[in-house]
């Protein structure tokens, strides 16, 4: 497919850092999965419709297959939802406003036991039509079966980052290096880092594996990461040393990573994020609804420590929308540190979009330039909430929503445009089937 | 106009106070401004599309003006706005990131400094706007100029309660006087309440006056309270009391009202609220983005303080939309208070749908039965985020967004239906001439 989209304003974000993000007037051209221009038009479209005759900047002069009147709105990189569990859509609103071990111990764990790897499909579908509506183009997602996992994401056409799960009761560390070489060379739209769930849940022959492996592979390695204070305290408790540093030590961070959460963390322990290169994945609306905390993110920027964004799975948010979790991103930090401007909105959207690829492995999805892979969104301005046009960042990471989300493009295809799916699923079946068997599971 | 809405879901919330909330499966009927029947279909729709031949359940045998087809989706009553400046939207992404003081000394005053009537009516209606895309419908409206801002609402068909903004430098008590009894007297749709800025912006003899005059009208008064600890802080060191006692010792709060913001609120303070009978107004994207901090809400439901949330201003939030207030009311709690459990999914939608009406006078548009007023919304269930049904009311408050409003109604009148607005304004005409407006007031 080659799909033009002019009349548009650009958003590349080629910048090398969060800063003034530069807006290309212009348009946007998709030859296959990747970018092929970003640039002013030529010659300009003759009207509001399309003649299809246009000369295209690059050259590539007609047969186009589509032409897309932008109508002056917002092109940038899809988001990047850098931490999630997305078969955990059945637990929607099922388990809440409960204290985390009742949630965890009495509603979540005993519906999990009872999944099977088609539930994962089923429910992972779901979410992936929901990432799509939010403006995410790819996740990082860690949950229970890679293969259905996998699968749903290739069926859909969406682009999934898996991240092991391995920890003492689900997946081994040889299974893990098993799923590393086959999902790394499953699809192109699928890759898999090694990862595992959580220092507390993991035991230390098993870490140590996970380490060697990380080593033999020079992967980096990902885990949830200093979450809730009282993990933090029995980890010091067991080994005289936090969750960061005693991982460390055990060399799991030879070749980087990154840690989800990271609320309790400290002085040391971003220290040794920030020389060992690890992403911090910060997931605001699940550590509220949760009560877990708030993340040090002032000093971990100031830092020069990366930090992307992830929703965290929708039985802790509940959902599964980068436009909140950007607002509380910002929102967090002014409260935390009593200071209406730390944490700007440029640096809120630049790790949306820019730094979550980076932090999983997605360096060609990180911004459009030539070559880089079509992963974009459209955001409609035609709404009030993006009025009036004083600061295109600030209206987006401030006063954004889903529903400003006019098109989510993935390598290059149209998935979603103007609140339509284009995905080869029978979204109402779907809706159905998945009501069905969350009522089985239930009983 | 008789509209019949049929095959729906219906949360009518005439409970008398939170609770598990009943729904209703079957129809609404409207007819002029007001709920005329809801309950069971007593002969159902024949298939997907109407013949307009059914009996309805009131009797009122034939001749609906419309009847649509929920296709299953949910009615609820409309989100009130129990706190905005609404033709602040001219400010929006204008100045953001500011420590408190400067973004007001630098940015918001001397851009207010210069606006006049007219753009005060121009700057409003694309609040409304933004209002009737998240299901709000009313607003509790503090800002500079009565006149056109009553205009802008009666003219886009909204509702609007115009509370007075006195204070030493804008508005005085004898213009407030006349403009209660011009306001409430002005069009179905508008009302007026008494209020002022706030304490520290108000000297002693106007607060008397104030209270003088809500003793003559027997009236509630409104303001900003305890916003800012320095605001508190400051008050104590000149009167020797906290805002709220101060008031209450003048005799502001002999018929009730209610305070904006109450974050840095003592004991007393929450005491005097419940026996006067006060309304807190929260408003969490606010006090996040302007680091003001959090109220004690699980204090204030614990003693029976009734609640309701507003966005404040589209300067310092930037958006309006309650769903983003309504995720955020609870996530503050359950932070605050290092608890999960807190401030439930039920107590936010009763604090954003009824006691919002209540709040600002509007008793009558609180809850759907028949002779309340018709302002209510439909959410679509038919999108991602709202599956699986396990939990209507959690679906709303924790994974909702204004995607999911696909009808806005106030007054039997549908202004905003899936995703267009029905109103008598060239709504793109309308973005350039703000965006137009904008640029003259930044030079």
């Amino acid at each position: 497919m080659k799909i033009r989209i002019y009349n548009a304003r650009i958003l590349p974000m080629t910048e090398e850092k969060a800063g003034h993000f530069q807006i290309v007037e212009g348009e946007i051209q998709i030859i296959e999965d990747k970018i092929a221009y970003v640039g002013p038009s030529e010659i300009a479209p003759s009207g509001c419709g399309s003649t299809g005759k246009e000369q295209s900047a690059s050259g590539a002069d007609d047969k186009w297959d589509r032409e897309i009147d932008a109508q002056g709105n917002l092109i940038l990189p899809g988001f990047k939802n850098a931490h999630t569990h997305s078969g955990m859509t059945f637990l929607r609103s099922y388990a809440d406003d409960l204290p985390l071990l009742d949630w965890l111990n009495k509603q979540v764990f005993p519906m999990e036991a009872k999944l099977t790897p088609e539930d994962v499909y089923l429910f992972s579908k779901l979410a992936v039509l929901e990432y799509l509506t939010s403006g995410i183009t790819a996740n990082f997602d860690m949950y229970l079966t890679p293969d259905t996992m996998a699968q749903a994401s290739k069926d859909l056409g969406f682009r999934t980052v898996i991240c092991g799960a391995v920890n003492d009761f689900v997946q081994s560390v040889p299974e893990m290096e098993k799923w590393y070489k086959t999902y790394n060379q499953f699809d192109p739209l699928i890759s898999y880092q090694l990862g595992f769930h959580a220092e507390y849940t993991t035991s230390k022959p098993v870490l140590e594996d996970i380490a060697a492996l990380a080593k033999d592979l020079k992967a980096p390695v990902y885990m949830h990461n200093s979450e809730s204070c009282s993990e933090t305290e029995q980890c010091i408790d067991r080994t005289g040393m936090t969750p960061t540093a005693y991982l460390d030590s055990l060399g799991m961070f030879a070749h980087g990573g990154g840690g989800f959460h990271c609320i309790h963390m400290t002085e040391e322990d971003l220290e040794i994020f920030k020389e060992r290169g690890l992403y911090v994945v910060t997931n605001p609306a699940s550590n509220m609804k949760l009560a877990s905390g708030i993340p040090p993110l002032t000093k971990m920027l100031q830092m020069g420590i990366p930090v992307a964004i992830g929703t965290d799975g929708p039985a802790s948010n509940n959902c599964l929308d980068m436009f909140r979790e950007m607002f509380l991103v910002t929102g967090l930090a002014k409260l935390k540190e009593k200071d209406a401007a730390v944490v700007d909105a440029k640096e809120v959207l630049y790790m949306a979009a820019v730094q979550g690829a980076r932090a999983i492995g997605l360096a060609d999805c990180d911004s459009l330039a030539p070559g880089k892979q079509a992963d974009l969104i459209m955001i409609d301005l035609h709404q009030p909430n993006m009025q009036p046009l004083n600061n295109l960042t600030k209206n987006i990471v401030y006063s954004g929503s889903k529903q400003n989300v006019v098109m989510t493009m993935i390598a290059g295809k149209i998935l979603y445009e103007k609140g339509e799916f284009y995905v080869p699923e029978d979204v109402e079946r779907l809706y159905a089937d998945v009501n069905c068997r969350v009522e089985e599971l239930k009983r």
